[in-house]
């Protein structure tokens, strides 16, 4: 067998990827079959699960990917500014939509819950200690404590996300993300 | 045939309603299936179509039903009190996480999604008319649109219901509740 160079081992997954990611969010968690996996990759499921496991790995693989872009971000400019983004560009976040068709999963399956949890643990981290950023240079409010708004962006994100999910119009919501930013600032 | 008196068709209907809302609860929109929701109202397919025309019908009417009882306590004191409201008894919306599950019938069924959000219209113009008195009264913020504020608390509710959904906790969002509320009242 010839040598596969990791640069081209990186690119095959970089491929694996992103035809997945169309796939999910084309056809959904259960829908995205390993048939159509194929299809939107343009390789076989033998290449396929040389770089992951199972379906499940590779969704969470994605996800993993999302968490981190996720968590650059909201370190750098804030959660709003993810929120942002993702009016900005809803198509990017087609896929995002699958989480809620995972939601059961979610629920009844405690490994895959923990690995997914352990995601977001991530983006609120960078959130977290972006806020206490702002707490020191006296933008933050004082009166609530840092753990709470970091719940409260979590919680708007999740309704972004669900809304966009469910195919509801999202460009309406650029004076909503006004005021939930303010809302974690000093008084108006 | 014996005539069947208006008060045991409603008790029936009854039966077959509350069945079914414990039947999507467990198994979901797909899960659930005509067996099953026979199954959990004690009923045959044959009594339980008699009164919705499918699956879909039954579904949409349970629906709707949560959308009247919301709607008249956000009529009543506010959508931040439903939202406390589900806080309070997790358990009595566990359907609501179907919701979820449907988010691909609503992005790609227009007839569906035209039904599910006339629903939701209903909320919408509940909670409308209770902040328009509240800004009546003075409590309510002057510097940001009724609608705004409309769209900032169902943002929200979207999310509460998300994260009850994923069987993440929700304990800990009662002081997330409080600032949600009070971001929409007069300055702090």
């Amino acid at each position: 067998m010839p040598k596969v160079s990791d640069d081209r081992l990186a690119a095959r997954r970089r491929e694996i990827l992103d035809g997945a990611r169309h796939c999910f969010a084309e056809y959904g968690y259960d829908g995205a079959t390993v048939k159509r996996i194929e299809e939107s990759t343009g390789l076989s499921r033998g290449a396929i699960f040389h770089h992951f496991k199972d379906k499940e790995a590779l969704f969470l693989a994605l996800a993993q990917e999302d968490a981190e872009r996720m968590a650059d971000v909201a370190a750098e400019a804030g959660l709003v500014q993810v929120m942002r983004d993702v009016l900005a560009r809803p198509q990017d976040f087609d896929w995002l939509g699958t989480r809620l068709e995972i939601a059961r999963k979610l629920r009844t399956d405690k490994s895959f819950r923990d690995a997914w949890l352990g995601h977001s643990a991530d983006l609120e981290k960078a959130t977290l200690d972006r806020l206490e950023r702002g707490r020191a240079s006296g933008r933050l409010r004082e009166d609530v404590p840092t753990e709470v708004l970091v719940k409260y962006l979590d919680l708007v994100l999740d309704g972004l996300i669900t809304r966009l999910a469910t195919g509801q119009p999202t460009d309406d919501l650029h004076a909503v993300l006004d005021l939930v930013e303010e809302s974690v600032r000093v008084s108006r």
